[in-house]
């Protein structure tokens, strides 16, 4: 019987969580909610699912040396934390992870999961999981597991589904009907209101071999490109070379575009968790339990006639809010960010000009 | 002929520039407007009004240190520098000056000056001291500077003048009709319009033996206690156990309570110079000038898509405000402040928290 295997995308800037999220230290790094990296909460949460050497991290190489410490403490293998030398979006990653589960069992089904979410309830979590490993299994369709939407939110793409397909361990799975692209405000009100809509949340699972012979039909490029790689895997040869040279030619393209749009085998399971992606700092505040005030405060804190602030302080330093409400003040050691909650979208804007006004490199 | 001497007065707990002020460190010790502390911008503007020797400042123990570091370059002898041990309020530290004063010259008449205004004028400034020594030199009136009110202040004691008096220096003087204390909105807005009404900026000059004797009259414990310092100082001998002894003893009161209101022989030069206490945040913005969007800036900052901010960070720290209008964010290597404008007062308010919840000796 096939093997199951977890790879983690622990990919991403970060830039939403700037100043506590920088190049080197992206948002799954840090213990934006609850006590570790996000990217150990997401190892905590798969470990059961497979033996720990079916787990796979891809990442960057300026984050590699982070990530591995955080792996460190699950006894992933080293060679299971694998770098990408540069980022093309997420169509090479997949291809990679096909390779690497490939590798260790040509019929390997395996899950694609970002390392930057927030969910609380694990049980759910593994038994969705479970179940769309299960569909996953016979090698005919790629799961998409989809985030029923509770508001119009434009920051995702949605998946439509169809007809029911099938049930797998009292999950019922709906064959898709297409997939669409971050909407806007009108569209995703339309979307929330006609109810067959999910969030397409990043997460999939599907057959090693199934994967490349879609990527060999609807993205022949990227899969040629990535030929050396599983040439490399194959005869056990060492990566890191290989991934540099190969790297640099693919094309930045996403696995929606170059596989999910296209493909005609696509079930989607709608998930019985919780899930936040936790956009950006305005979204943290609902995972913590406010003061009387609202107030969200996190570190060495006092806010003073104040309503619905989310103070985060690092380091000792004390952090001081008077009369305002709304505000997100965020301290590090180096540098401090002040926004309204509802301009926490522009913090954008605010890097470009950290980047062009500053000695950038020490901030960004 | 008697001498002139200038005695500041360096006091203040400085409050209301916290994180930059703190207890041993307050407002006169702070570059809060121009490079260099207000104390030190108070000396300049006054050295070329005396000898060196003929200037004295009054602080307080804690801060005695710190304010003795500033006088240095102005090279005013060591002794100049007198300690407070307690705060006494403003009679007991105008009783001390007099008494420094008359045992350098029985007939010595004195400017009592704060450390810790804004004052750009220097040539104005100086004209009008010099009218008020020349007006206080025959010890017949206490002459106090009044500044002419451009808004209904409430957070100043005002001064009614009266007739005309004489005119020194071809600077008009006026009898004082009389002092009142900090009066309500309503009652400003009255004295605004009336348009007789002076601001009592705290500077006074008038002659020691004057001084003396109207304590003796309208404060008699505060002059008995005060008895102690004069003879030591008649008799050469160290300040510092005297005061120790004899200031915890002293009563809390106010010049103007003790003094001013009750004498009647007070005349009033409306003063020709620019005058600011900058008594708070909102009003060190107007020293500065604001970028094209109204923001004024001191350190490593960024302002981005916002407004009229006054934003302070110390140390190299990158503080950023973003889509944020009229806030105040003062970052200092310990403790950062976040307060809109129009809250400022509130910073009391924290700062009794700051005592209460916190460590406070450390931030305050």
């Amino acid at each position: 019987m096939a093997e199951n295997f977890i790879v983690i995308i622990a990919g991403g800037k970060g830039e939403r969580f700037w100043p506590q999220s920088r190049a080197h230290r992206p948002k799954h790094l840090l213990p934006i909610v609850g006590d570790t990296p996000l990217l150990a909460q997401t190892l905590a949460r798969v470990r059961p699912l497979v033996p720990v050497n079916n787990i796979f991290v891809i990442t960057s190489a300026v984050q590699a040396k982070a990530v591995a410490a955080v792996c460190r403490p699950f006894k992933l293998p080293v060679a299971n934390v694998v770098a990408e030398p540069v980022g093309r979006d997420t169509a090479p990653a997949v291809g990679l992870a096909a390779a690497l589960v490939a590798a260790r069992d040509p019929e390997g089904v395996f899950a694609v999961l970002p390392a930057d979410h927030v969910i609380h309830d694990t049980q759910a979590y593994r038994a969705d999981l479970r179940a769309a490993f299960a569909a996953a299994a016979g090698g005919e369709v790629f799961v998409t597991i989809g985030i029923k939407p509770h508001e119009p939110a434009t920051g995702f793409g949605y998946v439509q589904r169809g007809a029911a397909w099938k049930s797998f361990a009292r999950r019922k799975l709906f064959r898709v009907r297409r997939f669409v692209e971050k909407p806007s405000l009108a569209v995703a009100r339309r979307y929330l209101a006609a109810g067959d809509f999910l969030w397409n949340a990043g997460m999939f699972v599907w057959g090693a071999p199934a994967v490349e012979r879609a990527l060999a039909r609807h993205a022949p490029e990227l899969h040629a490109g990535l030929a050396p790689v599983r040439a490399a895997l194959v005869a056990g040869r060492a990566l890191g070379p290989v991934l540099k040279k190969v790297y640099p030619k693919l094309a930045k393209i996403s696995v929606d575009y170059a596989l999910l749009e296209k493909a005609d085998n696509v079930v989607v399971l709608p998930a019985a968790f919780d899930w936040d992606d936790v956009g950006a700092w305005p979204a943290v505040a609902k995972h913590f339990k406010p003061d009387a005030a609202g107030n969200v405060t996190c570190g060495r804190v006092l806010v003073e006639q104040g309503r619905r602030n989310l103070v985060f302080s690092a380091g000792g330093h004390l952090v001081t809010v008077v009369g305002a409400d709304d505000l997100i003040v965020v301290h590090t050691p180096d540098a401090t960010l002040v926004v309204p909650k509802a301009r926490a979208q522009d913090i954008k804007a605010l890097l470009k000009r950290v980047e062009t006004e500053t000695d950038g490199e020490k901030w960004l």
